[in-house]
């Protein structure tokens, strides 16, 4: 259930997320995901991509497409965390239409965080875990 | 002066505007012209890039950076039609940083109205050219 | 194995390919994956995007990353079919750095073809169901 | 005229680089630009983008579009430099359809080389500078 998510954003299409088929292409859909994930680690988290001893890297993404969605609708992106692990992060990712609520999409994506230098994987330490520990689902 | 533009919508940038300086790149705000032209020609002008009879090429764009801007900052895109012909609009566009209002570039990008079949130009009809004219600036 | 898939396409990167990781980001192994899909279905398959009465809707797709890629590397990408239904294709794809043939990513990508109209499910007729015979594993 | 090009090299299109109309999205072109000139700046010039002193930044860019151009079309881009400068460099590029040789597109990308900390310009150093004059037209 879309209520399951616990922070929502809006992001609005582009008109080049619409492909030949005058739809939002499925590509899109990975890259609102990363945008939603990147800006939450950001904002609240106080994760910092360019100067922090740590990167976020994606090991595996999934999504399965429920509904189409078109330029110029706008897209409600709910996140929430399946699994918390030492150095992973299950995220999970619901997409909504914004002017109607209809389910578009829904998939996951997992982060390993890693030493900067070494690509090693690194613990996820506070604020990041914290703030995680907020967002996700028993 | 950025005072001069008519038309002004927000568009926050995604994870992947950044390119690898860590800034948004230079081929992302050609993609918010084509985003905030398209959105004002349906939303306010009734124009109907599926449907109708008529669709606008992009047949001349160019653009000056002027400041650099990253993810997760919000970019406010302001129109203006600098000259309006009869199958053809200059649009006139400027960018500037939601948070501080810096401005960060300035471009134009000229759209030629062509019938869907045969690409051949094609008057700019009512609402669209009414809509226009009240974006021209003297 | 890489050795199990049937056909093979060299994609060189571009430079907004890399993210601010300096490697390219996450969301591109799945325009790859939809590019050379596509092209397969066009230029082997018979397949038309454009004019054709069906079109093929992505509803499911996932990604495994093993390695980071980055520009200006070239991606060998490999395709073959893991399951043919009557409407639908499970591609399966994989993708090794050109230089050195390692493994990037695996993932699956499920096209489900449907009537370009009302958006209902359609066969897959020939020749492009007897040439996605070809690629099918056993 | 496009034999003035001093070097060219082959870009095949991707699917999402078509758009609702069915053609490659004039943003695009830009990308082609980007991919081009710092493929040749690493490969031939010996520049590197992630740990030299300096990054070349875009301060201006302009495309003119000639025809359209689909996916799955290869588009072959041609440079030269027009103008070399102490510390930017006016590159020209064409581009044109690799099947016919028909020209889809004309425009300019100029780039000032600033200092990676300070992103102060600073002097385009050889051996970048002299590839640079390999490519310089009359």
């Amino acid at each position: 259930m879309t209520s399951d998510y616990k922070y929502w954003e809006n992001v609005p299409t582009r008109w080049k997320d619409n492909d030949v088929y005058g739809h939002v292409n499925n590509v899109v859909h990975y890259s609102l995901m990363d945008t939603v994930i990147n800006e939450w680690m950001i904002r609240t988290a106080g994760f910092d991509p360019r100067n922090g001893d740590s990167i976020a890297m994606c090991v595996e993404s999934h999504c399965q497409y429920k509904a189409e969605v078109s330029f110029p609708d706008t897209i409600r992106v709910g996140l929430r965390v399946g699994k918390l692990g030492r150095s992973s992060v299950r995220w999970e990712v619901g997409m909504v239409r914004a002017s109607d609520e209809t389910l578009i999409a829904e998939g996951h994506f997992v982060h390993v965080f890693v030493d900067r230098g070494t690509r090693r994987p690194t613990e996820i330490v506070d604020p990041v875990r914290s703030e995680m520990q907020k967002l996700t689902v028993a």
